[in-house]
């Protein structure tokens, strides 16, 4: 394997679920030739392979891992199913710290089955982070809270803009809980750039994940995000944007569309490497 | 036929979409054995039955209309687009004023073919309502910003929340521009109570709409919405707020579902009226 030197591309990372259709190492192998230092992963298909296993593998290529996806789902109306949740997230903790990154990302969960209490159920992801954030910094590793669109408050994450994401990360210490930025869930809110601020001024941007926004929605509204540039979000603006916030992290790339997975993922890989260039990296004359 | 008295039905209306299967004299006529005594038209049905006609029948059944949906679609690339939008928009005021509603629910419009800019989008929203606003106070028509779920934003409808109608709305005098509170588009925004009373303290609450919000979310995510009670919106809480920001006028029931086109219309609108009661009217003891 020859990695290749990009100096452009020294800030993207490749999520795993972009190209289902690599295996890890697969992937490891395509993102060192095309120059991608970083990669996001996934506890599914790390577990299978082996979290141990996964880290050497990454390391050995000389590549980053920027997050772990995902720990979360919080709500529950049975107590028991709270407590499970935790346990399971100490062992995503404990998996994010094998690979070595610092960073992993939380989907907080959606409503209680038959609640209509969104505000009661946010505290349920207080709660949650309260027991396991401390947790996480024993063994170097941040949580990371994704506000996910409005669109899927209901059955996946009650946490819906950056607003209300930075108000439960502020209960904590900003070592111990930061944000995810990601302009598929975002891109609409036209209170955005004040909040991006405020999460650059706290410390708080764990991440930037890119994904365009594409109609029409596909049922369920899962598999839908659109190929960088192919969508309508200012990509560009929320790179600019968290660059003037302070953020200089990985810009991790997360879209999940079954029409990239049916291609080749060599030349996934480089379409997405090509339309990161030219949709949001800093052009000439930018402020 | 009979219309039937009664008074905990005072403020419903229904609106024609959510009985899609009726005709019009077959909706004002359920309607009124029903003890419905509103009903909220759209344009289309209404022309095919003819507006003029249309005032009459539902005059002569006792029933009011609370809205005429809709106008809007302001924006788009080219001026003439534009030009054709607004004429197009006078006469659906014209039919308003017709069948003597004072409210004209707006859809203001996707983001133009190729755009990324919301921002300028909005501008275009403002700059048509600058045009049409003293037209249809002229009317007696008020006209009613309807937030769409930000689900909507790229293709059909650039403001998303309460606040964001409010910020357009406040631009002119309350008895010429309004808002709708929705509760399919605005339940999960944990601003939206503060907004409730801000619209309410202005005099902006033109119409309140209901709808529940149900999961899986269907293919293009137009024709999914639940049943009143069968999802997880606290539509009570809804009704609660906007009483107490002080408005007292319709609570219109759309939800478009195919699902309950399906089934016998007027078995439907009894269910709708029957929902209504028990999840949206005061129980005893509320304060």
């Amino acid at each position: 394997m020859t990695a290749a030197h990009r100096p452009e591309l020294a800030r993207l990372s490749l999520n795993q679920e972009t190209l289902r259709q690599f295996s890890l190492p697969e992937l490891v192998d395509g993102c060192a030739r095309g120059g991608v230092p970083g990669v996001g992963l996934w506890r599914a298909p790390v577990g299978e392979y082996g979290a141990d296993r996964a880290a050497r593998l990454v390391r050995d290529a000389g590549l980053t891992v920027t997050s772990l996806c995902r720990g979360g789902f919080f709500t529950a109306a049975e107590p028991a199913a709270r407590a499970a949740a935790l346990d399971d997230n100490r062992a995503a903790v404990d998996e994010a710290a094998t690979l070595g990154t610092d960073t992993l990302v939380l989907v907080s969960g959606g409503l209680p089955a038959g609640s209509r209490d969104l505000a009661g159920a946010r505290e349920q992801v207080a709660d949650a982070l309260r027991e396991l954030a401390p947790y996480a910094a024993g063994r170097g590793v941040r949580l990371a809270i994704e506000p996910l669109h409005p669109m899927y408050a209901a059955d996946r994450c009650v946490v819906s803009t950056l607003a209300q994401a930075l108000d439960l990360a502020e209960r904590f210490p900003p070592e111990q809980v930061g944000v995810v930025v990601d302009t598929y869930h975002l891109w609409w809110d036209d209170t955005v750039d004040g909040q991006i601020e405020r999460a650059g001024r706290g410390g708080r941007i764990a991440s930037l994940q890119l994904a365009d926004w594409v109609t029409p929605l596909p049922e369920g509204v899962l598999l839908g995000r659109g190929q960088l540039g192919d969508g309508c979000v200012d990509l560009r603006r929320f790179r600019a944007r968290t660059d003037a916030a302070g953020y200089d992290g990985p810009i991790e790339v997360e879209i999940f569309n079954p029409g990239l997975w049916a291609r080749d993922g060599t030349e996934v890989l480089a379409e997405v490497a090509e339309r990161y260039v030219r949709h949001v990296l800093r052009v000439s004359g930018e402020e």
